[in-house]
């Protein structure tokens, strides 16, 4: 195969479901001229409140699913999976896998500046303590509180952004990482940054909110352009969407993530992989 | 196997997760010398917001699980699997199989006098217009208004009861209801029962909360008594519990559902039913 058709090779994005479209939404801003292939398992999500057994064991049959699309790099643009499951699968396909982990723990070591980080996210990324391992790989010093907020995601997904009920239950839950001062805040699930104005209203404007959408896109850009796969041909880019149940609400959900509403939508059945 | 036997055989509950747990707390208050044995397909929660063709192939493997334990009698606590999949799945197997929906449905036609009752449940529930099937083949002249909550389940188990958002949520979305003037209300879903403070307070004294964990247990015990099949003989009762994934998250939920803790639960692997 050609450096040229290696190049012409979709991105592989996985998530648990709709969430991981913040992610394939920053990547395709950053990278319109790329091909991509999504999978959301909202058969099976929200991966969150699993255990790290299920967790992998899902994460697995998403990658040899992508793997079956020849894509060339595959996004784990879930948290939990990128927590609990990548380390364990990672060396099991010969391919470059990216979580959502890496990039939010480099951008918060980054930017904070008194050393004291926040992390939000669900159950099983909290529970794995990956954010925090990640942060202190990179600084010792650096003061890590994280924090399960297990509403944000069906809040988010019930289109309550906006609602005063939503900032009441932010408050609740944000409560103790204001008191421990904290100045940079990692959104450790795909889902929250549609909370961002909500969350910032809560913390206040001192604390710097890492977006891992965002950031993940970033590093996708630079793990391509390092390995000298960026798409550089011509031609329309093509974006495919396949999930593991009946895709309505799918449709219905991706608007509010991906700013735009989409048909070409393909179900599959992941237990067979 | 002499009846006597047969009588000692447990009673089988299942449902996606802990929900469920409220119908079988009404069930183990009704009839405390039963033997039961509950299965909470955590694992593979929530039901409510999956296509009817998964939620047909999970029912049907609940109910695989639950025969292997030689139960007398099956009870689906899991309004989205009675609502879309125990009518295909219930003449597959030789045992009874009460869903949550009928003694739900019948309740509601003897508790009306103005002719209209409210039903609120999963997206699941409601998209499978049951309820309002079940109540106008008791009575065609009656109205019926669905309305989908998603938001009420992941609030239970939050512990979200009586809090001000809770009540903001509901107030949102129960107004519907109370502007087509109903006078009865149904709790279409097995977690509801925990918020009918909140949801009868938005509601006003005027409308009748159904519960339909209440009015399932009510109709076990008939049904039981019907084919003399009620427990006599003496000794403690066996409660079981079963789950489809680690038991932490279970155990944690448990005693906001059942009003005690517990500590015999299993896990097993119920795609292999």
């Amino acid at each position: 195969m050609s450096q040229d058709e290696t190049r012409n090779k979709p991105i592989g994005i996985f998530d648990s479901g709709v969430g991981g479209l913040t992610v394939a939404a920053e990547i395709m801003r950053l990278l319109p001229q790329e091909n991509i292939v999504y999978f959301g398992d909202v058969g099976r999500a929200p991966y969150g409140g699993r255990s790290k057994e299920i967790i992998t064991k899902f994460t697995r049959q998403d990658i040899s699913f992508l793997m079956e699309h020849k894509v060339k790099y595959i996004v784990a643009a879930c948290n939990s999976a990128s927590a609990v499951a990548l380390e364990t699968v990672r060396g099991e396909f010969d391919i470059g896998i990216l979580g959502v982990i890496e990039p939010g723990a480099e951008a918060a070591v980054k930017y904070t500046r008194n050393g004291r980080i926040g992390i939000i996210g669900t159950v099983a990324t909290i529970g794995s303590d990956s954010y925090a391992r990640a942060i202190q790989s990179r600084n010792g010093l650096v003061k890590v509180f994280s924090l399960a907020c297990p509403l944000f995601v069906p809040l988010t997904e019930e289109g309550y952004i906006e609602k005063e009920a939503t900032l009441l239950i932010a408050q609740d839950y944000l409560k103790t990482l204001i008191d421990v001062d904290i100045d940079t805040l990692v959104l450790g699930c795909t889902h929250y940054p549609l909370l961002k104005k909500v969350i910032g209203k809560v913390m206040g404007e001192k604390v710097r909110l890492v977006d891992s959408a965002e950031e993940t896109a970033r590093t996708v850009a630079e793990a391509l352009a390092e390995k000298d796969l960026l798409r550089i041909s011509g031609g329309e880019a093509s974006v495919k969407f396949y999930v593991s149940d009946v895709p309505d609400r799918f449709s219905q959900v991706v608007k509010q993530f991906l700013g735009r509403g989409i048909n070409n939508i393909t179900r599959l059945d992941i237990t067979r992989y």
